[in-house]
């Protein structure tokens, strides 16, 4: 029995891939809520390509995690103790819990899921959470599809670009889809309905694009940036969309790359690159909640999770992202559902 | 007397500046317009930094020039002969001569410019005319200035910028423009009202740009890519819109440059980087020119335009607009308005 708060401190800044060096593990006592804070377990923590660039000095969209703290990350947890009125003991709540066992959070900092649904409790992780928001609003709200278009997803079997996909196909679009392995490839073709895919691993990705895209590229999703961005920008059609939501070819660099060669086809092709950050469409959720949920159990949405067994296993598991190992939405098992 | 028709034709693709061994002069008869054509004599011809991208093998939102033909460009000419009747010997018209004293046109690629307006010719071939539109819908179509925002302007003192910029100031923004001399920092201030200048060949950009925009950029209006688009991108705020009228740093460049470094910025800021064209905007045209020309009249807008004399100095003339010594909208004059 576990009685004492297990951690993972950031304590320097990865070079390259995460280390476990650039962590400490940590046991100490579990904390205990004031009044209007609550204390959750965390059963399921999700790892995110977004954690990489929290690790790294510079503030992006939410500051650095300063050296000697617990690692930021987003989980599923159940209430422990609450001191506050909104929450009760064995409540199922996401909050940002971090890299540890439990966390004491001010009440407002935690959404309460309803339990006892027909789905499995990881799909908060992902296609009900952050996760489907970013795909939904990322996809609809800046690239805006239309019948017919044809839409490029990167890391497509990942989290978010495997429900992009998903999402276009429902708003039928010819959708491709790039991943990093022949089997994910087989996934994303025979068991979400993509249109066609690249294994970006063996096959050369513009020329493949040029074969699978006859008509041009009208919305491009990227997870990626670098070498896979430009060669989609070599072949945009006129008023392109690229959606961007990630660019995980960079996090890892120890200098900044250089941005796409084909940059000046913004301006010829009149098109339009936008970033987005999902935490600006939290206060429409609930519709993205609502469709995503439906679109799910009609059958039109699949989703796929990767869990990883441990909270020790956190610093090297996240490295799964930027290898292509990953299959599927990236949680590390904290404690069993049962415990 | 000329009875010939003066013609510069482009026989090789140009490395770098533009040279007048790039082109072939060449005199030839004056074509005679068949029915439904117009012959136009080429009082103005504008030289536009697009100019130089049709030079270049590949094509761009308009074809390359091919090897051998008259060099493309916009004019402002007396219809000479007409065999259409919506057009009568003597009309000022808008069109494509080209770098040539005379063309055959049909008649529908003619726009019929009202004569006797109390407004110097040259203005149709700017504020009134691409010039004005592209500054117009460039600015307020793709980035919807809002009173109080700070809106960058690179190419300040061009044809383009010092009409965004006063633009921006009618709008209520925070203008910083950036240009290549002192003097023409000095006209921008002082004539046109900028709030504030840089002198990008004797200052160092991002630090100015730190000093003048302590709020950050909201805006930029970007007619010059490279190294002033990263520094610009390392200081825009979150919601930041990009439009991306040209890229003149790479338009000389024998092999592409790389893309901005601080890309990511555009997806950790949810920026949004979008190009265009002024002839999306033609079906718009009216809207503006009614804007601009109230603007005009009404004393809010000025506009200065470059006049250097003679179709034979074309090929040497259009480097000015890469080399920043141009001072206001180049243009050609081909014949005298009154021959």
């Amino acid at each position: 029995m576990t009685q004492l708060n297990r951690q993972w401190r950031l304590t320097s800044r990865p070079v390259g891939m995460v280390k476990k060096s650039d962590f400490e593990w940590r046991e100490s006592p579990i904390p205990t809520p004031n009044q209007g804070e609550v204390l959750v377990k965390q059963i399921y923590l999700s790892l995110d390509p977004a954690n990489r660039i929290w690790m790294n000095e510079q503030d992006s969209y939410m500051p650095a995690v300063v050296l000697g703290d617990v690692m930021r990350g987003i989980g599923l947890g159940i209430v422990s103790e609450s001191k506050d009125s909104h929450f009760s003991q064995g409540d199922l709540v996401q909050c940002m819990v971090g890299w540890q066992d439990y966390a004491v959070l001010p009440a407002g900092a935690l959404t309460l899921i309803p339990k006892g649904l027909p789905i499995p409790m990881t799909t908060y992780l992902g296609l009900l959470g952050h996760i489907g928001l970013t795909a939904y609003y990322g996809l609809l709200d800046i690239t805006h599809p239309k019948e017919g278009e044809t839409l490029v997803v990167s890391a497509a079997a990942g989290a978010v670009g495997s429900i992009v996909g998903q999402i276009g196909k429902i708003k039928g679009c010819y959708v491709v889809g790039i991943a990093g392995s022949d089997e994910k490839c087989k996934w994303l073709k025979e068991e979400l309905g993509f249109d066609a895919t690249i294994n970006y691993k063996t096959e050369k990705v513009a020329e493949r694009l040029k074969a699978l895209c006859p008509k041009g590229i009208d919305i491009y999703f990227d997870n990626v940036g670098g070498e896979i961005l430009d060669a989609v920008l070599g072949q945009i059609n006129k008023k392109a969309r690229i959606s961007l939501c990630g660019l995980i070819a960079g996090y890892n660099v120890e200098r900044p790359n250089p941005g796409p060669y084909y940059f000046p086809n913004v301006l010829v092709k009149s098109a339009k690159i936008e970033g987005f950050i999902v935490t600006d469409y939290l206060h429409r959720a609930e519709e993205a909640v609502k469709e995503l949920g439906k679109w799910f159990i009609e059958g039109k949405l699949k989703f796929r999770v990767d869990v990883v067994d441990g909270l020790e296993n956190a610093p090297l598991a996240i490295n799964k992202l930027f290898d292509g190992s990953n299959q599927g939405k990236l949680i590390i098992k904290v404690f069993e559902e049962t415990d």
